[in-house]
């Protein structure tokens, strides 16, 4: 059976939660879908759900996230503030060097591990 | 506030924890104080809690981690097999070399993050 790395990564200030994986994955969705009921329905949320968690996102990060545009049955489209895209382009390139950097040093230091576990 | 890079690193097979940070930790308590019962309390964990997660990660792993010495009132002494001891020095490298990588990762690309969050 193939071993895998799994990871983790969000930020914290003063014991709260500020970002990370969680927020980064439903706003990449939005951004991709350009719809907050899509993107709930991909991860098994309910829409009130995903409402409740973007204003969380907002609560932390201290400035909105989305640009809201009303819907009609549809439910309307949603796109990401200027400010929300440049902070996901940030978060995205560093996930993406981290996961990089993780897998490497997994493969430089636990290869007796995998090995031995065989 | 001060802003904190958290992260979680585990290894998985088939959908299984295989070992990482929770087990890591346990088991670095025991090499420090050299008894379970002593590292059970410092993470304000029951003895017989902390024996169900020593035989779980003994069952992800496939062989045993602890040396058995049967004790007094005391409960014993426990040290690591010698298998453990080399997976305890492989993951203490890898997870440090970890922290530095995506603690120089997070300056990197997340400072238009935390400045603008002040």
């Amino acid at each position: 059976m193939e071993i895998e790395l799994k990871t983790k990564i969000w930020l914290e200030s003063g014991g709260e939660r500020l970002f990370g994986d969680g927020p980064f994955d439903i706003l990449a969705r939005i951004e991709q879908t350009g719809s907050l009921k899509a993107s709930a329905d991909q991860i098994n949320m309910s829409y009130s759900q995903a409402w409740h968690l973007i204003r969380m996102i907002e609560n932390n990060l201290g400035y909105p996230v989305l640009k809201r545009q009303a819907g009609g049955a549809g439910g309307g489209h949603s796109t990401l503030t200027p400010k929300a895209t440049r902070l996901m382009k940030a978060y995205r390139e560093f996930r993406l060097e981290a996961d990089k950097e993780l897998t490497a040093l997994y493969h430089k230091h636990l290869t007796f591990f995998t090995k031995s576990n065989k």
